[in-house]
């Protein structure tokens, strides 16, 4: 039994004189750094600096390309035609390598942030925009994507342009049967007990069933998980997960 | 006698719905297509379509970064700090470097816009900002600068950080006895007659002496001359202009 | 029969150094000049020409409020709460007001822009948060919205936080049955013929029925036409049109 | 002996998911708040949020307009035209006072931001603007600026476009011999004791001279205190400082 998965956190979502997250504390703790581009979040000497400390880490970093949109931080969907999609993304992935370049590293992968991440789901052609995107930036370069209890559409849409996929699940959340994310907006959409995000985060790695939002069992595989630590309490789920991940 | 000389052009500074130059007449008739990168004017579709256009002509791309600063069209000073300006023109090199990578190219040198591109002239720290970020980008990524009656300051600085400098002068723009332009408030500062326009980029071309401001010689040594090509009248000066080098 | 109907266009569209539209020529032919706030385009100093130039004029000003998008030109939807435009509305309503105040008048009216006037159509939150916008920045100021075949939904949503509405047609455009205009990727949708404009903005001046995309007769009361007047053949169209009400 | 001295605070400088500031615990202990206007801070909603906690403390709302530069949170001086100052202010003016006008009060006073109230300092062009913006927008709006040992160049510029003055002083920075503020790259530029602070501000509060940087005595005719209170250790000196004010 393999309980090998990766850890990945949003970080440098600070801009300019405003800060946010507690990138210092919780980058020792991951595997895997997204990290904002500029277009919700992380103005250039940000960028350069969390390239820096992911690098000090020895963090793969990874690209959080975003609608623009600074006033909304990303999280608001905007009605961007596929082909401005397509050209934003390749924006926001050149202007973040080349801090990594700089670094003597390289882009790992790209996760879309916020709404964008979210309209992946359901659009094909948003997909397909981004998917062009990696695959015309460099050869191989992997999109993360939510892990689903299917992900054939992910996979027959990735296939096409060759560009490999990570599929990401998330520990404090709860889900539908599908695999979906539960909405927010329902009650217990988001787990408030820290043993519970760690139990279906030890699910997850294992590879075993956890409960959905209605108590039935749902199986995801995953290639990485979604963290928080950006806060005392979240630091401290990261910091038990990241130690029996450890000692699995 | 060698009469070898690149035309450079300002490119790509069209922002969403607001269109500016006319790039589809001016890119066949020159070398060097200096682009925006976002910060004074080129979004990621302009830049993507700017890209093919210098791509379909066989000219070179280089990136124009600026201050960030769309609604004074990267044209006023911004008291950056050295850091700031590294990071910045990092920021836009890698972004537009994202656009020719994906069209088979690869940015072939830096031309700072605007206010940045003046202040060098007088800013070490600037400048060495400047140098840094493109040392960084790419071993051996050439700046293209100011020439200058002596550019001795200029070659001491980005030979410190190992990078080469292309030198650019004006056709239609009096010199001071330096080689700093003349200020637009002077009179005469703008040449209006398109033939000492033309007659100032043969000498120069040539590396002959022209007349500055006070009917001085002066002779330079450039690599390139930024024409304009974005209303009937600049065009019908840049289509003698380079009908005139191609003859040479 | 009264033939009496407004004209109003879009105007202040420039940003920077980018110029849109042909301000200077259109002014002297229209009532109403709906003015770009700084959310889509209309720099502050863009503003402060565009409103000495209607007050020259003596045109009607009125607020030209839009998502905040300069990239996309207002015309992207953006899925922003009712609470946020609120207050971005009250926010460009009193930016704008206080250079019609500075120059001796006052904002007359208030027409949403691009993607957010045509959420107004569909959306019963998005419409009473422009409402409620302009009831909170000055009692009695009106609305401006589609004329609709029926405008109860409009009248019944305006009526119950007391602001007074304008209804606007459009003399360009290709009507569906219900008076929403027709989709400008269906065949027909923007009338080519300057004489079918004219003919409509004459029959919907004297509130006679037209022709809509289906050939059957529409009836639309309005208090205002949308005109444009940013290239010469819109311009001819607009002189005429203006020629064509004042001898009416 | 009066010791009448209003206290004065930076607020609502949050955009967005950003936080800054601790607004709810300093605005119980403030007499004016300058609230950003969204040029260096403060989306809509975050103004009309500190306008509403403005009003339920009955604090007077100053603007605080800034140079366009989130990145930098207007800090950094941007070399605007005195016209576009002028505008850009008036914008902002108006923005907020829209907000004001919508929670039933009106803007009190006019502070302006980082790099732009530096450079009123120096600058009869700019600090022309800035007032002529405040008469433009409403008769007998204040300015707030720097006391100096001698303010006569800001009154005469102010008297010639009729607008009065509010002059502040700060009692956790040290001063210069003329008033003006020592440079934060000076040693003993920001007082570290808080009683130091605490003694100057009183002093100031009772027309009393205090020591300046190189200790001799200093006498600034002052009618506000700039205070702040983003933090714990500030906003137990303005705790002290509120308390000693109501009790003298």
């Amino acid at each position: 039994m393999t309980t090998r998965i990766l850890l990945n956190c949003d970080m440098g979502e600070s801009f300019g004189a405003w800060r946010m997250g507690d990138d210092a504390h919780a980058m020792p703790l991951i595997d895997q750094a997204n990290l904002a581009c500029g277009f919700h979040a992380g103005d250039p000497l940000t960028i350069q600096r969390t390239v820096a400390l992911a690098v000090q880490h020895g963090v793969s970093i990874g690209a959080h390309p975003s609608y623009p949109d600074l006033a909304g931080f990303g999280r608001r969907h905007l009605a961007c035609s596929a082909e401005e999609v397509e050209a934003l993304v390749l924006y926001q992935l050149g202007a973040l390598d080349a801090f990594c370049q700089a670094a003597g590293t390289q882009l790992a992968y790209v996760k879309p942030h916020g709404a964008l991440y979210n309209d992946l789901v359901r659009d094909d052609e948003l997909l397909d925009a981004v998917l062009r995107a990696c695959a015309s930036f460099r050869r191989d370069l992997p999109l993360m994507v939510l892990a689903l209890a299917d992900n054939s559409r992910e996979r027959r849409l990735a296939a096409a342009v060759g560009v490999p996929l990570l599929f990401e699940a998330f520990a404090d959340r709860a889900y539908l049967a599908d695999g979906q994310l539960a909405p927010r907006r329902l009650a217990g959409a988001v787990h408030q007990d820290p043993e519970r995000t760690l139990s279906q985060a030890l699910s997850i790695a294992r590879g075993q069933p956890f409960a959905d939002l209605d108590g039935k069992p749902l199986q995801l595989q995953a290639d990485s998980l979604c963290v928080h630590g950006d806060n005392p309490e979240s630091l401290a789920v990261l910091r038990r997960l990241r130690a029996q991940l450890d000692a699995a």
